[in-house]
């Protein structure tokens, strides 16, 4: 379908993004400016998405939305441990 | 359909939960646990998922990738100013 590369761009772009803070947090041990309750809504809505995948029967949202459950999942613990 | 409702849930809870995070920034103007390279990827991505919702003329997809992207975009915007 034309335009559907788009959806992909994007998908690989929302989930990447968060690769540069886990990785930062990791280094730095730093959360003074993450938002706690951003990483909690954030991290249930990203299992919603993955639920949602497996209703519609989706791979591309079910491994997108793994990826990015484990990114930011790995963030939200990092802000619950170093602060 | 069925579970339609799952998709809705996790729409509202990814778009919104870039709100405590706009608001703490705003407030604290604390940036430094901040990636400046995600908030960069991130808005660039969800500007693609806006364009891939007017490709797709779905207005779910078109109204909360607006909101998230006034959203990630103050935040990286603020980012940018107090560092």
């Amino acid at each position: 379908m034309t335009g559907e590369w788009i959806g992909y761009v994007a998908a690989a772009m929302t989930t990447l993004s968060f690769v540069p803070q886990a990785v930062r947090t990791l280094r730095t041990r730093d959360t003074s400016g993450i938002s706690l309750w951003m990483y909690v809504v954030f991290t249930v809505g990203v299992c919603c998405w993955f639920f949602y995948g497996v209703v519609l029967m989706s791979w591309p949202m079910i491994v997108s939305n793994l990826v990015t459950l484990g990114l930011s999942g790995a963030i939200l613990a990092m802000k619950l441990r170093y602060r």
